[in-house]
């Protein structure tokens, strides 16, 4: 097991990613919020684009079966949000940026996992991105919602522009630990403008 | 291949969960009701928590595709749908019996599979509660509703419950099979106490 | 790697699939039509249903992940897209022929594949089945709604009667290329038919 700077900060956003799906099921009006559907959603949240990632690659074992801390840090998220729910539905501003410094993380962390495996540079930086963005998508279609990832300003084209940023730093021998830093912030940048400026990519119009 | 008393429970279970995936089809006003739609939403309700649970635990070959009972027993389930859907509908109580006996063997058996994979304990009694809940999250989504385990009284719960009851009994050396007819015993009562009595968990509430 | 005539159609079908899960996105009112929503639509309705194939088999690396070509070819289909979407719109008559083209083809090499991994003649069936059909149930249920498979005319069903003939036809020692043929040709033949004279299943009622 890895208990570098990178193992805690990837914690940290799978304890972030759960609030933010613990708090989507509350504001779910067909959600009957009790407790389990609570968890769950923020289980689900946290988990699914590491889980959707490891089983595309085979990456066996999955990294919540095999490391039981990840378990804890979606419990540790999921008490927050039953003890404070007012407090953290308040503080969603501080919580964006977290969420955003967890798909930084979770970007670069599935794009390194998917080069280890030997993948290809283009199926990489599509797992990069999917590993960040699939938890979320899989809430939103259980919520019975189009996936946000098909109505916000850009975001998993941030997550894309940071996995092959990696991609193209670590064929430069670039070191990995600067690299983490690097692409994870570059992913956080461009979000954080995109929806300060409310940027969105170029429609496509079809019909008039 | 194992052709014990459990074998045969599983066996009766996935055919219960083919029929009311099957009659979930037959009551969707947007569905087409037609033999391939009813055969495969059957299809999905019955193989798609197990299912889950083998590509999450690198369980190879999957249940289905490595015993083909499996198949027989959802096949048999939807040649009753179709040849007697007025009478099945009418034995909805009956059925939800079944059902719940249903999902207290999944969670068992799903626990066991992956105690028996080496996986620890919290991902273990998740992985059980998945075995016998997402068949039936999977046919929702398809069915475009919020998925029941988000809207109905103590369902998944009851699946918990089991299956760390389960991994208790084992850390204490309870015989396997006495474990598996307590554990699975345990989540069919609190179900059916949960449907009588109208029984739901604690909701949490932010907006008022 | 295989290069021979059916790699080629397969990707050809990559391409086909991948421009029609596109156009349905431009097509969807509640989508924000962007150049990311539009790829991602076409990639998952390209993959997802060998994907689902490979990890159910455990057939590792997934084709996507070990064959870069696949994901240029859908690539190449995108770029078809967003240079000419009002064309492509237009041309949809063409296309269906392309689509019936692609699930036949796909069927046939996603039963090959499953004989190929022992599987028994039921399960290979159904995953020759999955293989062609799962992106557009994918993409259906991101759209948030009713997978086409549970609303059109004959679909699903000449797929799976294109499985079962390959499996027969395999089980007689006919030459595999001209199994290949003759099973995807059923299956266009099939589908072709159904549309041009609006052919479905029969329906089960149970509610007047």
């Amino acid at each position: 097991m890895d208990f570098s700077f990178s193992y805690y900060i990837g914690l940290a956003g799978i304890m972030v990613f759960t609030i933010s799906g613990a708090l989507a099921a509350l504001e779910h009006k067909d959600h009957h919020h009790d407790l389990f559907s609570v968890f769950f959603t923020g289980f689900i949240t946290a988990i699914g684009g590491g889980t959707l990632r490891d089983i595309t690659l085979g990456n066996y074992p999955v990294s919540w079966v095999r490391d039981e801390n990840i378990l804890w840090a979606i419990f540790l998220g999921f008490l927050l949000v039953i003890l404070l729910p007012r407090l953290l539905t308040k503080l969603k501003g501080e919580l964006f940026l977290f969420d955003t410094l967890g798909i930084g993380i979770y970007t670069v962390l599935g794009t390194r996992i998917a080069l280890d495996h030997g993948v290809n540079f283009f199926a990489s930086a599509l797992l990069g991105m999917i590993s960040a963005i699939f938890g979320g998508v899989i809430r939103d279609t259980l919520m019975n919602a189009v996936p946000f990832i098909f109505r916000k300003e850009i975001y998993a084209t941030a997550c894309l522009v940071g996995s092959v940023l990696y991609i193209v730093l670590n064929v430069w021998d670039v070191n990995s630990n600067v690299n983490l830093i690097v692409s994870s912030s570059v992913v956080v940048a461009i979000r954080v403008l995109a929806v300060r400026y409310n940027l969105g990519l170029p429609k496509i119009k079809i019909f008039d």
